[in-house]
């Protein structure tokens, strides 16, 4: 991965990333601005001798790529994606059995960020996306994900099935989320786990699907066929979390 | 109940809509525009608390499909808001303990038309905005709601705080999510409920907070403090399902 300069944006991202120690180059605030947060902003960049520089809102309206600056706009190094054997590690290191999330091809860099997000705060080891297709570490998905992207490893794999029957080797089921499986509460999620999720449109693909040990759904009643990818993401994150916290699922 | 947005152009038309009691989500002036009509148009939209922009004339002339717009543009939702008395009817209908959503000022359009998504999905009966300050049901938040909105009664009250003293005296229970609760497993959320999500910033508002019978936490493990407002929802919804589906919750 060549050097790139990026853009972190929005008051709670940009606080993440000095706090988590981001190579951050340089930090653009808008002038006059002086609030708690930024306030905040400020003496983190003072400790680790992060330039600043107070520039107008045209100034930040015309760097900024997401729109929803804040007032306040980092620009640092390119985030260095993981390799899946670093999640597997962050795991070991844990003393925890894997907990890994698997992106089949989300294109929705909200959707993205939202569960990197979900993921440090139900204590996933980390999320693997395809090279192709799919949406990238972009700013935005720095801003979605509220920070977390500066805790939660990212691995950019070339090929989700392979990967998929890589980690099955080392003993972990796949869990897919799809409409037509069986009830996630039926279903024991403890153990060595990692949850696919599919594209917004389609779902998990045929060919990753087939490599999957179960697919978990999600109780539906209403007249909707599916739900927002990074809320049903979050629903099964938490139903891992749930069986894992109680010891294993009593109801099998 | 389908949903539509229209504009309403020109003076007369705007001041007729908002007489009449049109649902105008949103009302855009002319900035700096101050002469008769105008002041009773502002007038009239303050009695009603809609929601008015003052934006430039490039803005309006992009906005407008008539080419006259005087000045003045109302958004309106052609959906038809809700009362909470048709969300209590529809739980009734279906023989089922009531199960609604209440919103503490969401103002992201992606969030609510995710939560009034799951709130479909999930079996919730239907959703509670404030008439104030938080997105009312624009386009964005019907085409994030993939259809949601057509089968979600959604009900847009003046006083959060009134409707949940309201709420409690028809036997429901008001459980609020925020970070330092209860972990929501440790918690029966059976029988008639409903679930008040805060807004993306600051969380449910002291006065709403304190009117609530349980503060539910979901577990958290990571660095990042809070979840998306609609991914929060979603597994705080999925937690009242399922311990409705398993007769109530055997770990308290």
């Amino acid at each position: 991965m060549g050097y790139e300069e990026y853009t972190i944006e929005g008051r709670n991202a940009v606080i993440e990333a000095l706090r988590a120690g981001r190579p951050v180059d340089r930090l653009y605030i808008l002038d006059g601005c002086n609030d708690g947060p930024v306030s905040t902003i400020k003496r983190e960049a003072r400790k680790r001798d992060v330039q600043v520089k107070f520039v107008g809102r045209d100034r930040l309206d015309g760097m900024s790529t997401t729109g929803h600056h804040q007032g306040v706009i980092a620009k640092c190094a390119a985030y260095e994606y993981a390799e899946v054997s670093d999640i597997l590690k962050k795991a070991e290191d844990a003393g925890e059995e894997p907990f890994v999330i698997i992106l089949d091809n989300i294109e929705d860099p909200h959707n993205l960020g939202a569960i990197i997000r979900t993921a440090d705060i139900a204590g996933a080891h980390g999320v693997i996306i395809p090279r192709n297709r799919a949406v990238g570490l972009t700013a935005t998905v720095a801003r979605t994900s509220a920070g977390a992207l500066n805790y939660v490893p990212v691995a950019k794999v070339t090929n989700i099935a392979r990967t998929i029957d890589d980690l099955k080797k080392k003993g972990i089921w796949i869990a897919c989320a799809d409409m037509d499986g069986q009830i996630m509460y039926d279903q024991d999620l403890t153990g060595p786990i990692a949850l696919v999720i599919g594209s917004e449109g389609d779902g998990v693909g045929r060919l990753v699907r087939e490599k999957c040990d179960m697919i978990c759904s999600v109780p539906m009643k209403g007249n909707i066929d599916s739900l927002n990818a990074s809320v049903a993401a979050g629903v099964l994150m938490y139903e891992v979390v749930r069986q894992r916290q109680m010891g294993g699922n009593r109801d099998i």
